[in-house]
């Protein structure tokens, strides 16, 4: 299992994937009030659709992204604004991309030790029907498969090597 | 012009703006001796084929994107690692995310006053015939054309606004 360099404590790739499911699972309660069921992957393949992507900077650095199918993200919104959505246009969009930004929050927080572990960008988000996505050849990633509810999502973690 | 909450001094995007292109222009440079000609653009459509995103978060939080097309991605992979690219594979598209990393460090580098500017995430390459990209609505962005040589790029840059 892989670690990562932070001064004084080296936080492993285990510590990070944990931390991650928790806050998984504490964004889709407390969002959602549903209990998430939250498998950790061994496959890469991300199905297109929509990927919201916010990355982080700092002891640590990376990338968290949220791959969801088009209706996923309909799903996942409606559930979140108490709206229905039959596209995905800009409101789905930007909450796509608040989830995966409070991902990466929880993230921090629960990895988060005597000194801040990194800073958060703010989430861009690509939505289409044909695209892969690319992480650096010296990361190093987990991928988890939620399912909340009715919604499904894909979970991917990019950290960059030392 | 929109200006960013940065403690003691505020920073415009024209600053913004002024500073990733100086940085565009020093890359293509010193990577390819080719002298960039920046064009500020007014609309914000961007062309599927490849795109390099790299997140930070500090005192201003954003994304810097370099979007191409597919042939423009093989054509300024070649230029900078001096071997011929048909087709993005994961060279080329790591070259790419190696290029955005190196415009977001030019943009630190000269927008940076006495402190620490921002924190940079790694970069995540997106590549697809048919996907859109979409920045959240609380942000404001500049979209520079370059075009270097035989090379056409677009870089764009989100901030976060307060």
């Amino acid at each position: 299992m892989g670690s990562v360099s932070v001064a004084g404590a080296p936080v492993t790739m285990l510590d990070l994937e944990s931390c991650l499911g928790k806050a998984v699972a504490e964004v889709l309660a407390t969002m959602l009030n549903y209990q998430a069921i939250v498998v950790p992957r061994s496959d890469n393949r991300i199905t297109p659709g929509l990927s919201a992507i916010v990355g982080f900077g700092g002891k640590i650095s990376g990338f968290i992204a949220l791959h969801l199918t088009l209706e996923g993200a309909c799903t996942l919104a409606s559930g979140l604004l108490g709206m229905g959505f039959d596209e995905v246009d800009d409101i789905v969009s930007d909450a796509m991309g608040e989830v995966v930004n409070m991902l990466a929050g929880g993230l921090k927080k629960y990895a988060c030790q005597s000194e801040e572990l990194f800073k958060i960008s703010i989430p861009s988000v690509i939505r289409g029907n044909d695209y892969s996505t690319h992480a650096p050849k010296d990361s190093e990633q987990r991928i988890l498969s939620v399912q909340a509810g009715p919604c499904s999502l894909t979970v991917q973690l990019v950290v960059e090597q030392h």
